[in-house]
């Protein structure tokens, strides 16, 4: 498997935080959510039925940019700045549930949509686990 | 000027919301904070005193990522989702909150930290009226 | 205007190089054009025509993810290195080109696009201007 | 395993290239890259000795950036253009190439950089394999 978040975490010489695990686990989401959704926007503009695809397409499209730009900043641990952090990840559990909730509406025609939405749904769960592992003070 | 946020907006074919000069606003904001944060973790980086820059080059990096997501997603108007629009801005404000507090620091020894400062707060301050003119309820 | 690409490169502690006017503004030119192609992306999606503006999307959405990497590394001033700046701008000159001729064919009928593509030749002008500046060698 | 990519692949409702494996494995190592870039950036940060690992950050932020904008036009099958692919590809090609020689100058001190150069090789002959596969003509 491509990714090694894990192997770069190890490897990172600053002190490991307590919510490691769940901070590695959700940047291979957020990474994986990336992808899955840019293709998701592309396959609904491949379909005869594109007109009815707009709202997923634009969630796809929102929801790509946010978990490029969570997955950078959760893979910045030195200086981390929790209130940063827990808002970021807030950003990205909203748009990976709202993507998932329009990508479900489609996943009975669209195969695409299916996996999208399951990607999503997983991403999201990992943000859950995120914000709960985080330490509760800003 | 080359931006051409307000023009974009003008011949966008759907219906004009009641916050969209706050809408356009911020997105000039963010655009420019996304450059403006590159390059002043990369002029950190040519500072003889970089070991004591570590935290203002993440917060840029940060900010930077960030802000790029927001303007994009902000700039999505067609089946807008209120409550993905709404934590993304919360997100950029509270990045360019952080990327201008650690700026301010180093402003009178940086001038690139000091400019930088500046169009975070402008950003930061863009983001809050954007909040406020939102409608209230996602 | 909000940008400070020229502010922030004049605070910027290194060399200047010869090529510091052609680089600035390709790095302006770049960042309106990531704006103005997502903001196209979206106008197109809105339209009723939208099934006959699918290659207008697709390199919209293209030309805002190159225009807004090639910001990035034209940002990035220390230890720049000539031959993947040069891939860079060649990238984004055939990205612009490609999104300014597509958006050419729809801007009779749609302003977004008769704007975008305006955007996208002043990008590719830019990034023309900036190859013939660059020192020879890589 | 989190990444989708050949899932969604093989959820696109258009005609499957001739070079659609290469194109995959690109994918997926241009989205690792991007995360291993971002990673090995932050890393380099908390060493004692960052005052010698510029040239490092530098490279492994470009070829973030890079990477991500390629992983993006790549999942873009829909009306693809073979010159503009072609172009990012070889920009991609480029990227991992100058970070993977400058990583590796550090990877016998730093386990980050030794994982982020494997990670850059990797990617860089992804990128070649896809560009023999290409057809001869854009």
């Amino acid at each position: 498997m491509p990714l090694v978040v894990s192997q770069m975490a190890d490897a990172h010489p600053g002190p490991r935080p307590a919510f490691d695990d769940a901070l590695n686990e959700c940047i291979e989401e957020c990474v994986a959510c990336f992808q899955a959704c840019v293709a998701c926007a592309d396959a609904c503009m491949a379909e005869p039925d594109i007109a009815s695809l707009v709202k997923c397409m634009q969630t796809d499209l929102n929801c790509s940019d946010v978990c490029a730009a969570t997955a950078s900043v959760l893979s910045r641990r030195t200086s981390a700045d929790l209130t940063v952090l827990r808002e970021a990840v807030e950003t990205c559990l909203a748009s990976c549930a709202a993507c998932a909730e329009e990508c479900e509406l489609h996943a009975a025609h669209h195969e695409h949509c299916r996996v999208c939405a399951e990607v999503c749904r997983r991403c999201e769960q990992a943000c859950r686990r995120l914000l709960a592992a985080l330490p509760a003070s800003g």
